[in-house]
């Protein structure tokens, strides 16, 4: 009987499109907290990426992940494009976090790197064929949807630019840090509202199927704990912020909520609606204490993508090991560690050896003006007379 | 056989995504239609309704909604999360038709009420366990996807909530209605075709399975005419106006297709395809008219949604009773009066509890200067040059 | 057993959502193309087009193009409905193109007649009924989800309508092309990259159905060869415009990525991933080459519609017969010239009629005042200073 076959197939095929409707919302999101000067290049880098990502992916990435592997009982085409579809995910949470400062060529470059070698090399070893099976670095990380796998390899490769790249101009001077207004707050929650749906096709397709009773609740609970957890995190940043500035912040309540998704991310097949609401909580935590850590130790950053994916990315991880059976903390662990020393000193070569090709940090001047003009030539908004 | 489980669950999945398209549906269309200077507190409000009606209804108010009832052939949390994903529309209903001038402490307190015990309550009346059951105020009202259940509900809190709270600072002077214009059309836009997309979800989703041939026709009927209500209430206003003003007024060509939305909304699985566009014409006339009304007795409403839900909440409520088959007029007009009494009264003093805690009336100064800056600390578009 | 009907009429659901997705998303991308004096008039044409086009085409085109036909297994109303998604497409293309000039009476006009006749006998004689079955003039194109039966019939009566209305007041003057910019960059990404997810929907439901394996496979081949051109066509288009100006031009990878996008169209399904990448790579260059040639030759088309549907349009039908087997060019070119005929000279005699009835040109005056306060009587964003 065909019908599992056929269900997963249109299964898979909508959890697919639910991610891809995080292209619009990763690049909303970016555009909307940059500076205007620097929209159209933020928009251009996540255009970029989507198209040279998946290419990467698609032409070699997908090969190095999972070849040679059993597939689940659904069309290959569509299981293919869901895996494509994670690929720019791990890249846009780079390319955010050093906006408004780096150039679009190694960022490029950087792109094709990690689309057809870097991250396929840890899916491969934690979802994939597994080259390391039965080596002291096998691993055995539960990570359902990319707590570590895809956020924290983004987190790490950024960690690894914001080193390379230095901070935006201007931003820490004379000891001090220079608040920069996000350019467009309706565009930072249609982004992060984008993304947040698209989070349920991330998780809810990681499941592998819907095409048992068993599979068909997995999802539903994945989905539901992916969505508690988001709104424990928008709860938790919120009221935070609330009792210490008597403010309503809605970017620390949309940063909240996103670190409180990254953080379930690993295990949401596997919580019970509390735990869910606890992990979501902390997750919402973390980010509003970490923002102004890494500001502190002058790493720029300026959509918070170190606090919300990296940060969160290890919490996710490790919850999977506090929070459910039969999942080992030591094995969520060295999970964690393996990805981080391979992704980072991997990452940090490769960015050090582009820099050196094609610089990744654009010119004080170019940062001036804007990167608009000088590497898109595009203005994001040329009749719209400035303040600044 | 477990198909249908599994494909009720998908589905309902499904739906429910939609639904939470309506949350930047909501969000955009009311930052669209704010002025510039109250933008991010709408959003912020929107956000927060998200996360707090949510957070209510799911620990406390779904149990009071369906607790000890038999639910539908699906897994569990695909039926919870689409429940869920209902109860912020009553309340976003509300929050725009106060926006402008209300403080985001008391709204939130609203919310967490509405949430977790006033909407929940009209859902047992009317979808749920019903604990009225066999009283003389049992209700035998057709309502499928909540003309009353959700919209009339919405538009009775908020009429409480206006009594209360009053008119925008300085839009009524000297015997004189101010018209105060909308910020960003294009979010307008954005926002209403992503409700108008959400609402395939909350109707479709509310027929409560598609895993037969007769479910899978009135799944199919339900979404075609909803969309069909929606393309004839947003004619019936354009050409309305367009006959009046001969100008192309899109924000009213909107406010007519969600008034059509609204009124075909309890009962599209019962009407032929004439009936909806009737039901959907007359939806969209009743917007025209009601808007200026409301203006003319003073009660500010810069989203009109007094008129799209409230009005026709009631008018979608009763065309079951003219429209369908077997169904009564006289079971339409009670469930229409009863859930009226109940949220009117409760909201009424709900809201002027809240409001002796903390003034839901944001200060005069804090109207002037814009929400944004006093509630929220965040100025929307901080870069873009006022006029005004 | 109903379970084919079922999983087929879901799917169908799924696929017209989608494609409903792709009224925002024109919407937003033409808003974002225009100067802000016109983003409320582009606006109000597409939702003009969504209401008008789609009862149009219910009440009269369906039975034009699809009567007395047997439909594929699936609810009635989920077939209506997704054919019903369609008919807007081809007049978005049309009045994208002859935007900032057109008013919006005769477009409606030109709308109804569209929706009615013009493209229902398109549909006719190549997915319906056909009414010249057996003619000399029978057609055997292979045309899966309308590289010509959309695309280039909105292209040609938008050929049609250029040559009637004439260019933008000011475009071409003493000689010379002046470049209008696009006023609001991330309108324009959020717009294509929703455009960019309907087009799943459109050519994956018109596969027919997903409820056997071969179908399943067929629908996720087709969505994924989808992609593939899109992505090769943003990467073609930037690629050029990097090699000769040294610019990463976001509005050259868009137009290039739906350039793709439409040529992939007539034959997803029959592709390899190397035939798909090699069609939307000509895809992306086809956009970049032509758009110039059209101002050469002075025909003004401000969101490069006859570049990316016309001319995509008809290399898309084309490759079908150089890429695929079992298909004849002879039969492409044979569809590609009889639709052109009769599509262009229906257009042109129908839009040559309404514009003595009613101008499609608005006054000088009206184009430098912009659109929206002389049609709409509403401006875009009137709070916003403007440089120009």
């Amino acid at each position: 009987m065909d019908t599992p076959y056929i269900i997963n197939t249109l299964f898979t095929i909508f959890a697919t499109t639910l991610i891809i409707f995080m292209v619009p919302g990763f690049a909303m999101l970016e555009a909307g907290i940059v500076r205007t000067k620097n929209v159209t290049s933020v928009l251009t880098v996540n255009m970029m990426i989507y198209v040279v990502a998946s290419m990467s992916f698609m032409l070699i990435g997908f090969n190095i992940a999972f070849g040679g592997m059993a597939l689940p009982d659904m069309s290959y085409y569509a299981f293919v494009m869901f895996q494509m579809a994670f690929v720019g995910k791990a890249i846009n949470i780079t390319s955010g976090g050093v906006g408004e400062r780096s150039r679009l060529l190694p960022l490029t470059i950087l792109t094709i790197i990690v689309g057809a070698i870097i991250y396929p090399l840890v899916v491969n070893i934690s979802w994939g064929s597994d080259f390391l099976k039965g080596t002291l670095l096998d691993l055995n990380m539960t990570d359902l949807a990319g707590s570590t796998v895809v956020h924290s390899v983004g987190g790490w490769i950024l960690l690894a630019a914001i080193l390379i790249t230095g901070p935006r101009k201007g931003r820490y001077q004379n000891g001090k840090i220079r608040v920069i207004p996000a350019s467009n707050i309706p565009l930072v929650v249609l982004g992060a509202m984008l993304l947040w749906i698209g989070w349920f096709g991330f998780n809810g397709g990681s499941v592998g199927g819907i095409a048992t009773k068993e599979l068909a609740n997995s999802v539903a609970l994945t989905i539901f704990n992916t969505n508690t957890a988001g709104l424990a995190g928008g709860l938790a940043s919120g009221i935070f912020i609330y009792i210490r500035y008597h403010l309503f912040d809605i970017t620390m309540i949309i940063n909240g909520a996103l670190g409180g998704l990254v953080a379930i991310t690993a295990g949401p097949h596997l919580y019970t609606s509390i735990d869910s609401i606890i992990i979501g909580l902390i997750g919402g935590i973390l980010v509003v204490v970490a923002v102004p850590l890494f500001d502190k130790i002058r790493l720029d950053d300026p959509v918070g993508a170190l606090s919300v994916h990296l940060v969160n990315g290890i919490w996710g991880t490790m919850a999977v090991g506090l929070f459910a059976k039969d999942v080992l903390i030591i094995d969520q662990l060295k999970g964690i560690m393996v990805v981080a020393v391979f992704v980072f000193a991997s990452a940090f070569v490769v960015i050090y050896l582009i820099n050196k090709l094609s610089p990744l940090r654009a010119s004080d001047d170019d940062q001036m003006q804007g990167l608009d003009v000088g590497e898109c030539g595009v203005e994001a908004y040329p009749e719209f007379r400035r303040t600044i």
